[in-house]
């Protein structure tokens, strides 16, 4: 008897109602570095639609309206999740007006969402690039948006682009940008016993942390949004031994800072900050700025007809903002559900977004 | 052809000169754990003394007289040494008025002037117990001294101990206590892009290192020495991940206390200073009265002419005060030379030595 042939993945049904499709995206698995099996069948989803030309690189997919408009616009979701949780919250479960299981809040809702409009604007306004991207929740070196930005950026060329991550059904537009620094504070070690033949590093960082505790964050407005800096300690060690003064001690900082600012002056600040001691810094990553200014990000708001708010935390959309492209978050789910257990959203988030984004599109 | 025996190790001439036998005992390596070959030739040295008992245990060897004296005193020095340099150390070498080699501060000149006393004091004015102990350098639980401490406590009895660990010649009273305590501050996590939403621990640990840096030691006189106390931070540490508001941060603190105090009154110490802040105590050793005001001890300090001072350090003495007896260090060698990689004696402090406590004691 042969053996089985390993079952493909059912194929996804784009003219089913946002919902049921949305439970069927979630229902492929597809935790980080295990997204073949959904890449696969978005590929043979939009394959068939004639108005889209559709590139595979990876397990990432895009596809692209080529109608030679005045403007394009990309709208972009990753297709990974976070792990299941221990008893797998998979298959996905319709409860009274929500839909339960992982992915449904980050951000499969949103993929479904870029499916349904992929399938229904064949003569869009504006030139559509849907980017279906793999490893958004992992590590950066393995983010499909990242790589085919870096080599093939001409596939996500556009004026705007939306990124479908969940912002509750609001638009956030831009994100801070994030640094981390070390302060460290060096001394002379010496026997605990005869502490005034050293100098204790560690005591040294009292003025570090007082530095911190006292630090007011600014709110900075960029393109008339507020965003809300912070500057906090993430980490601190130090100490050689139980009967040691210690040398050394570092204290992390992790600053986040408004989108008007690049690495240099957000470092330039912190190094301000603790004038008088050693920095070093460590990783950065600049933010985006929301540019809702512009005429195809105006007309977004517009026709969306929701609250519009800054983005705090880091997300893609600086991606985007690094290739030229403005970018905002806007998509179903709220944002503190993404990884719980009990990841949930309002199956009405899903189907609203698909008539909003298309009111704009059309 | 027989395997040929392992090389047993060479006698001990307690006969030849103090210097002599100090390079003697350097040369028989006996890193902790690795004493046997060494406690083997004490033992076989000491074995056809007539006016002294001779026992056994583990690889620690205890000689006593039994002569009906009044008053008896313990002299005490372990016989391990910590490991050798990358080059070896060993055999030791005569560089001018000076003897180099691992031991030779600690404390194998000690050992060897003790031996020397044990041959020569056949008729002490007081009964003498001699006591060479293996493991000193290592966790306290391999303690030869501890050990015999709470199985023999018969053996190690008297009326004042005198240990020669190094003090440069000088005499140093009892010892400072020690005490290890982690000072707690608790937070609420958040993701560090909202700090708003959180509570930063290490932020509050300003307030503790800025106690402990303010902080004014006490000096005690105890028994007419000044011991001076310390309270230092030896380690910190806290953080969760690189994006998360920390909601926990430790602090260990190392205070060392004079020897008017024991564990509870040091430890209440400790809460007053960090008053608000949560408190556990790690580890504690009392310390040592220097019982300079005993008959005894008077008669050492008269007889050597030498000066007083305090131990700041902990040490073994602790150990004999817990069993009832005074005990004070004295013994050749700097011993900020101890442990290190050009350790060296003058050789006359093992000739002052031998000279002082004879003088003392016939």
């Amino acid at each position: 008897m042969p053996l089985p042939d390993l079952a493909p993945a059912p194929a996804l049904d784009l003219t089913a109602d946002v919902t049921t499709l949305t439970a069927a995206v979630c229902d492929i698995e597809s935790v980080s570095r295990g997204e073949a099996a959904l890449a696969d069948a978005v590929e043979a989803a939009l394959a068939p639609l004639a108005h889209l030309e559709v590139v595979r690189d990876g397990n990432t997919v895009v596809a692209r309206t080529n109608l030679g408009r005045a403007e394009r616009v990309v709208l972009a979701g990753h297709i990974d999740t976070v792990p299941l949780t221990a008893v797998p919250n998979l298959p996905t479960r319709r409860e009274g007006d929500e839909l339960w299981g992982r992915g449904t809040v980050d951000m499969k809702g949103g993929v479904a969402v870029m499916l349904r409009i992929a399938a229904q604007a064949t003569e869009p306004a504006r030139d559509l690039t849907f980017l279906f991207y793999e490893c958004e929740e992992i590590d950066g070196e393995f983010n499909g948006l990242a790589r085919v930005g870096a080599t093939r950026p001409e596939l996500l060329q556009g004026d705007f682009a939306v990124l479908l991550e969940p912002t509750d059904g609001a638009v956030e537009g831009g994100c801070k940008g994030t640094m981390r620094v070390d302060v460290t504070t060096t001394g002379v070690a010496s026997h605990s016993a005869r502490p005034w033949k050293g100098h204790n590093a560690i005591h040294d960082a009292a003025v570090v942390l007082s530095r911190l505790a006292a630090y007011e964050a600014r709110t900075v407005t960029v393109d008339g949004l507020d965003y809300h800096e912070a500057l906090q300690a993430v980490g601190i060690s130090g100490g050689i031994a139980g009967n040691v003064v210690p040398d050394r001690c570092t204290v992390t900082v992790n600053y986040r800072y408004a989108p008007d600012k690049d690495t240099a002056a957000a470092l330039a600040h912190v190094q301000e900050v603790f004038d008088g001691f050693e920095t070093t810094l460590g990783d950065a990553a600049d933010g985006a700025r929301p540019g809702l200014h512009l005429p195809a990000a105006k007309a977004f708001v517009d026709a969306l007809g929701v609250s519009v708010g800054p983005k705090e935390g880091w997300t893609d959309v600086a991606r985007f903002s690094a290739l030229g492209v403005p970018a905002v978050n806007y998509g179903p789910g709220d944002p503190n559900l993404a990884h719980m257990d009990d990841e949930r959203c309002p199956v009405q988030q899903y189907v609203d977004a698909e008539a909003a984004l298309l009111r704009w599109l059309r």
